[in-house]
């Protein structure tokens, strides 16, 4: 569990009672994120608390460097991500991890059987699956996806299943062939309380991935992912026990009009627990403007009372993203979490003091707020010495002030 | 009214029966786009039918010209939007009509305001204005925005209000002002029955804005929205008992959990006319990205029976658009709109060949329905030569199909 100090300092951050909170906390209905062994921000998610945003970054074996990870994650935090997963694979993981830890000062998170199973393939073991879990948490990793609910007999189920996409997760489709070849369970299932040992001495948040989410509208709501979901109900449970926090994952794909009522479920199934979405994407058929798909199932979805939004990129899809990928991703996820929290916190934040400005043209507050260093730029042109080009003389700014005295203060 | 071999030529479009479509046609249910001097393709807005996307065009007294204007409208229809409407204003308003309904092959709207101001200023007349009406529905427009729901006794409302945006539609700032200064009503609703025969002689839809469209979050659903949203209820069923085709604008800036309620409540003030919306932006902060607060607000609005949605671009609030930001804009439409589709007409389109090709790796057939050529092409090298950056071996979709055999055809 997080230390008192952390929760005094979400709370302050927050603007919300810290006891209030520390009871939350106990009742796994919110996360204080830090790992005992870093020093950095803690971070909370969950229940009354700011909808949080995720961005990952991490190579592939077939692209990118460390460094260019390091930047990526930098690009992602100036534009307002709360935490950084580094989903790294291949040979330089353990590598970019390091830098990533070194040179990132937010809550970083990862999925550590991508560093078991690249390591060992087929012969990786439940014990070479713990030992890079406690690696990990002993560098310093805030939070982990562990895709604990993918039980055997699900496995077995996906072979002849109905869905368009069987299984789109790395980890959860490596786990559910280990499993179909050993014939074991899954480890991360089966010794589950091994894992929150571990968890719980370093304060690692657990993140229990959904390996069975639907990635396609087709699989939405289908038997694979609400058994999974009710094996991650019991499992929370379990970890509550134990004294370790936890965060549930969810999909994916999903109609808009589903969302609302399977947040709910969540919530319901899990006793509260934040809720860790991927999108979920609206539409399957968004290639290239993914993250605008899932900006729109995003913003419904915390608005219904989802905590954490990981991003999507524009690249989704069909590559690894780059840079202005991964700030286009930060920024569309942004808007959704405000948006969200407009609806869930009951509060709209400086969306009045935009407004204002616009209703004065007043182009230097609006510059301070401007999504990205090249709007305010425009802006500030604007206010600064070129005019507005958008209306000339036919500015209803102006013709409303010419008989407009509004009891606001202006 | 349209012609029946217009309501033929949509129902066969939208794959809906004829004899249906043309009873909710005469009910004012949805709507059949094409002047009768225009030729051509009709097109089909409101109930049971896909929903539409407008892109917004047009020059200003201090930016661009006829040309450009030209150029952006076909870069929007190449991204799928369905309408344009040319909202320039200034001197070169006429010029670049002319070319627009020269150079585009897809309904027109205008809003005739802006020229009726735009020559008189405040010496505009009752006569001077449906002058222009008249003439804009000679030259061929579609479709026009007309401000008739903004009485009197509401600009006189509009002096002292508590909005934190009085007022952001051009037309109404412009006719509000001119009613304070004459003290007379708006002609546009004083000789309502002037502009229905207008528009019945020629098919000229008359969309019916909303001057008084909240631009703020804090401004939505307020008695200004409202008492307008009111008066346009009581003008569709005059135009119904006309034969005049109707539909209805609607905001602007609206919480998300707003929409749903305010899109039925229109629906029902209205009698099920069509509801044409810009946006709904959920948020007021998003600048730089409103295009994708709008989707967001879009998304929902469809979803929720919407039947129109006039795209927002990230230029939105700063600047007149380049082509960029259109596209983008259009792109970002179509997404809401799509994502609506799937819910209110009950269908998936795409989204289920999407997702196959995405389990089988084709990338050809990913590629082809690509949201741009940026994305096509980049898919298509990664077909044709350069393997997939994502996940090297860690490939969900190739370690899947090791061992699931689904039982849809692949």
């Amino acid at each position: 569990m997080p230390e008192q100090s952390d929760i005094d300092y979400v709370a302050q951050e927050e603007g919300v009672d810290a006891s209030k909170l520390a009871n939350l906390v106990r009742a796994g209905r919110a996360v204080v994120v830090r790992n005992l062994r870093r020093s950095i921000k803690p971070l909370g998610i969950g229940e009354g608390l700011r909808t949080k945003v995720n961005a990952n970054v991490g190579l592939s074996p077939r692209a990118s460097t460390p460094e260019k990870e390091v930047k990526k994650a930098l690009v992602a935090l100036k534009h307002g991500a709360d935490t950084i997963m580094d989903l790294s694979t291949g040979p330089y993981l353990k590598k970019t991890l390091s830098a990533i830890l070194r040179h990132i000062d937010a809550p970083i998170g990862t999925v550590p059987v991508y560093q078991a199973f690249g390591e060992r393939g087929f012969d990786m073991t439940s014990d070479s699956i713990f030992r890079v879990i406690e690696d990990q948490c002993k560098k310093g990793v805030d939070f982990i996806t562990v895709h604990c609910g993918i039980k055997r007999e699900y496995a077995k189920k996906l072979r002849g299943c109905d869905r368009l996409i069987p299984i789109t997760s790395k980890g959860g489709a490596a786990l559910a062939a280990w499993m179909l070849r050993t014939g074991e369970e899954n480890p991360l299932y089966a010794d589950y309380d091994h894992l929150l040992d571990i968890a719980r001495e370093y304060n690692v948040v657990l993140s229990l991935g959904d390996a069975l989410r639907p990635a396609a509208l087709h699989d939405a709501g289908d038997f694979f992912q609400m058994a999974e979901l009710k094996t991650l109900g019991e499992l929370t449970k379990r970890s509550r026990e134990r004294g370790v926090q936890v965060i549930v994952e969810g999909p994916g794909h999903m109609p808009l009009d589903m969302i609302e009522k399977h947040v709910r479920e969540q919530k319901k199934i899990c006793g509260g627990a934040p809720y860790y979405v991927l999108g979920p994407l609206v539409t399957d058929t968004a290639l290239g403007y993914d993250h605008i798909s899932g900006a729109i199932g995003g913003a419904i979805a915390a608005a219904s009372g989802v905590d954490f939004l990981c991003y999507v990129t524009p690249s989704e899809h069909y590559s690894l993203p780059g840079e202005d990928d991964v700030k286009r991703g930060v920024i569309a996820s942004k808007i959704a979490a405000h948006a969200g929290d407009i609806v869930k916190l009951g509060k709209r934040g400086e969306d009045d003091t935009i407004s204002e400005a616009r209703s004065h043209l007043d182009w230097h507050t609006m510059a301070r707020y401007a999504m990205d260093e090249a709007t305010k730029q425009r802006v500030l042109e604007i206010a600064d010495s070129e005019p507005c080009t958008m209306c000339g003389d036919l500015c209803a700014m102006k013709i409303s002030q010419s008989f407009v005295v509004s009891k606001k203060k202006r």
